[in-house]
This record gives C-alpha cells, structure tokens and sequence, in this order.
C-alpha cells in the first residue's frame, strides 16, 4: 500500500503502534510519560512539571506558496503553527529549535527575513530561539520544534471530552481559509479587509494565553484548529471515544467572511483550517466560568453525545442533519 | 549573496547573530539559557537540572542514497546523530520527536521498517519516540529532535578548550568514510570487512556512555566526529578562540580502513566524518583518568595553543606541517 492511500492519519496511527510495541516499559523515559504520539503535543513528567514538546514542518508548495507569503510571514507562521500546539495543551512556550532545508541558490537576504519574522514571534510570546541545523534541498522546508511547559497538574488533551460535555470555540472562523482564497485567486478588498484577510493567513496568532485559561478553569478537552473545525472535531471525538452534533448556524463564521464570501463561508468556517482558534469541551458550568476569565468571545457550538467514537454530526436551522463531506486538510489524500 | 556562497558554517552564525540582536533579555527562557545556537546541543538550566536539545535533518540524494542504505537502517542513523550530539554534551538523551516529509506514492512499509529502526536505537539507548509529523513532499527528509539532560552542573561545550590541553579522540577513525566509499564504489572485501565497513556508515553508534565518563572526569570540551576530525577540531578552536596542533601519525586510523584503503586512509581518517566518536580536550591529568575510567580507546594526537582562533595545523612524522585542504562535509558548499 502506498504513503497516499493510508493518509496522514493512518499513517500517523500505525507509527504510532510501531513505537508502542517495541517500547521497553521498564525505561524511564516511558514511565514518565504523560501523552505521547496523537495530541497536539507530547507531555512527561519532568523534575517538578511537567514538560511539553510538539514539531510540525511547512514544506514549500505544499504549506505555503513564495508568490503569496513574504519570507518574514512565513518565519512567523511556522512558529505560531507550533505555539497553537503548545496553546492546546494549556502549556507555557518556552523554547524553539528550527530546521531549515534550502536551496543552496536561495538568497541570503531571503533567510534572513524568514528569521527575523521567527524572532519577531519569539519574542512576542517570550520564547528563545536556542538551535536548530541548516541542510541542502531542493524545495524550501521549515521544521520547527518548541518546548513547554505546565504550571498545571495535567494537560488539556484530545482525550478527555464527556457525553454531556458542550462543545465550544474561541474567536471567529473562516477567516484563515478566506484569506487563502483572496492571495491565491487575487480577489479585490478595501485595505482594511484586505489587511484582515491577509494576516489571519499569513501572520496567525497563536492562542497560548486563552489555553492557559481554559486548564485553570477547568476546561479538560481541547484541541487547536489547525486542519479545520470539523476535521479537529473528529480528531477529539476520536480520541474521547465519543460522538458530537453541532448546529451550522452556531457557528461563529467571521463577520468580514460573512460579508464577502456569501456563497462559502459555511465551508470556509468548518472546514477551512489554520484558525488556530481553541475548540474545546467541558460542561456548562466550566464554560460560564471560561467566559468570564477570557476576553476573547467564546461560542457554544454544539455537544458531545455517547454515540459512534469520531462521529461528527453537523444539524442545519430545523434540526436535519447535513451530509458532511469530509473537507478537513489532511495530507497526501488531499494532494490526489 | 547566495546560500551556496556564504555556506552553512556562514549561514548559522548569521542566523545566530540575528536571534542574538532581536532577544529580549528580560523574558525568563532567554535568562535560563546556558548554551544557545553554536554547540551541539542547547543547554538551559531546568526546574532542578540542565535540559538538552538538539535538532539534526537528513535529506534523500544528499545525506543518505536509498540504493545504499535499508529503510531500518536509515532509521537508525537519523536517531544516532542525534544521540551523538547529546554525547557531546556528556547527557542522558530521554525523548525523541520525528518530524517525515515523504511522497505520497511512498510505501507504506517502508515508513514501518524506517520506524522500526528508530524504535530498535530508542530502546538501546532508553529513550522514547513521543511525537511527530508526517507531511507529504517529493524527496524523503528526516528531521529528529532529541531531548536530554545532565546528571552534571555543567555540560561539554565546544568553546571550554584551553590552551595546553591535550587533544584527544575515543575510537578509531576513517571507518564510516570507508564503509559509504565501499557502498558507492561497490568494492569487494571479505565478509566480516563488509559487515565492519558497512554498520559503521550506515548504523553507527553513539558514544553516550562515552560522553558522560569524560563529563565526569573533568573534561569540559568536546564534540562528536560528524563533519570530520579536522573540520569539527576546527569549530572546538574557533568557539574556544585557540589554535591547534595534531600530529598526523597520531590519530588512531581503523586497521581495517589501513589495511583496505592504503593508500587514501589518512584522508578518510581526518577528513571522512560521520564516524561518531568523540573529540575533546583536557589536561593531560584529567585525560589519564579518562583512559582508566573508560572501555574505548583514548589517543592523544596532539595540543591545543593560544595561535590564530580556529586554526587547525597537522604535522607529519618530522615535524613538517603538512599543507590541509578544507575536507570536512560542509552542504551548500559541498555541493558545489
């Protein structure tokens, strides 16, 4: 069988049972830890807290486009992809390590830019920059690794939503997905549109506070929406072992998405990706308190139910469900 | 400026420097900071002990040739070299994360046997394989990123070299050189040869143990053997700020790549790299209770001085400095 007929997520599974099987539960590294392959970040037992650590690459062509991205957003982008990991756990950032495969015909110039938009980030949320390797290759390849840390007992995690559970969202959605459409398909915006658009794609910002705010008010259950609302949906159900329904009409589609791409933003907002919005589950109780503690709108979407493990069920205005096609980014099936 | 012109060795300290300009020396990642980008591994200073980290990328058609090397064994090497720069450090590496760009047209199984390999050095070096990505792109790249820490209060670096310190090698070198040179060129040796030449290129072992007896010992420089003796002796002296002198007949050359590579086995010794062994300076006091504490061959091969920072001479049986062209792997300039 071939890489693109599993997919990204079938493949990721049977890695992950490769290391589960021939792991020594006797060593020390795997009795400390906590969550290992399938969150959004991996997290052990260090010597007073516990430790979290999450990698992600951009590869050129297929993350991200040179006609659409200046070099310093996408220094941003590929740090803030792996910040909104680090986000759903609830973890503080603390430290990066990058990888860099370049073309040896790249100019200096250009690398230069891509670091000083990873700088700018770092330093926005307090993080060091403290390594990394550069290697030869065809094709630009960014891999960037970041290191955390809980003040907490226990992460926030895929794992953990309940039947009964409400399912909710921080901030508006589309917005990321909206922007893409505009810089590939040259679409015409005033300025202030055009600069929104823009940056919810290019210059994304990671919710690392707001999912400090959800582990300290109780919230278990999170995940960051990075492949798309539905599709980071499934993957919580997934791992919970539970089933969800949501109302299309509740969710929080961005005003601006809205407004300029009428016939889309449904599609856009659920299925879009790169938000790197927070979508999370807890009861009702633990929402009311998050609401107070945030000051980012949070919107209840739908609930978590006892039915088919990974089943997302999508409701229209008069309670028909809505046959769903899966449109959630995965990679490899989504390149056929 | 192009990559290829101002090389990799150029382009990290240009990254460096401009991580260095734009830090903020106030947030608290950047004041825990022992070791940033320059050394094998970064170092900072945890909630109780020194935290390691270290990232390394292997690209298809430039560090590894699918017609040479298994699947298995390519999971391995990725580990290893890591490993190894965690030995640099004199650490105990703990967790390791995997980040796969692949085609998607890729076998499946040959994703399993990768992983495989991986889980086969994790569990000889008890470490845990605990997260990861998966992304899809046209050539195969591996990039690993190990974490670790110390038992010490202080971890080896490549700028502790003094001078007056001797410099010394564990091992026998040239050996991995041989093995990728026999593979390439095809060459005929008997079995036990090629079993010898063929696992020193393509599954090396890291001197963890190693790493940590000379950290023990007193020994404060160091760095593993991957780009080359002179090439990595080279960076010891320019991050120490001191000159070097070694003697030609002094470094331990593998009998075996002596014994097969007569007349090109000096060059493979000092400038072959990949070899994995360790490279360190140290009183001669200090590298006399190394020899008693540890199982593998320590050689002295020469003395490091207070000359030009950097500067690497050889020296032949009389005393001549023998002239050395830059051998050592270096991309982007070694491509061309």
């Amino acid at each position: 069988m071939k890489v693109s007929e599993i997919g990204e997520f079938g493949l990721i599974e049977l890695l992950a049972d490769i290391v589960d099987k021939s792991k020594n539960p006797q060593n020390a590294s795997w009795q400390q830890l906590l969550i290992g392959i399938g969150d959004d970040a991996a997290a052990w037992q260090g010597d007073s807290s516990i430790q979290l650590a999450t990698t992600d690459s951009l590869v050129q062509d297929i993350h991200f486009h040179l006609n659409i991205t200046s070099w310093e957003e996408l220094g941003w982008k590929a740090i803030a992809a792996n910040l909104s990991d680090i986000a759903a756990m609830g973890g503080i950032p603390k430290y990066a390590l990058v990888s860099l495969a370049l073309p040896g015909e790249l100019e200096v110039e250009y690398v230069s830019s891509l670091y000083q938009g990873m700088a700018q980030i770092a330093n926005h949320f307090g993080i060091a920059i403290v390594g990394g390797d550069v290697v030869a290759a065809s094709k630009v390849m960014i891999t960037i690794t970041v290191l955390g840390g809980l003040e907490d007992k226990s992460a926030l995690t895929r794992s953990a939503a309940m039947p009964g559970d409400q399912v909710a969202v921080t901030g508006y959605l589309g917005v990321s997905a909206a922007g893409l459409r505009m810089l590939k398909q040259k679409l015409d915006f005033d300025v202030e549109t055009t600069r929104l658009l823009k940056q919810a794609h290019l210059q994304p910002v990671p919710k690392v506070k707001e999912g400090q705010i959800l582990l300290h008010q109780g919230v278990r259950a999170a995940i960051d929406i990075s492949d798309g609302l539905i599709a980071d949906l499934a993957q919580i159900c997934k791992a919970s072992q539970v089933s969800t329904i949501i109302k299309e009409n509740s969710v929080p589609i961005h005003p601006v998405v809205q407004a300029n791409f009428k016939a889309d933003c449904r599609q856009l907002a659920l299925a879009g990706g790169e938000d790197y919005e927070l979508l999370f589950t807890a009861t009702s109780q633990v929402i009311a308190r998050v609401k107070q503690a945030i000051s980012r709108p949070v919107t209840v979407i739908g609930e978590i139910t006892a039915g088919m493990p990974g089943q997302v069920t999508v409701m229209d205005a008069v309670g028909e469900s809505i046959p769903w096609q899966q449109g959630g980014w995965e990679h490899f099936k989504s390149q056929a």
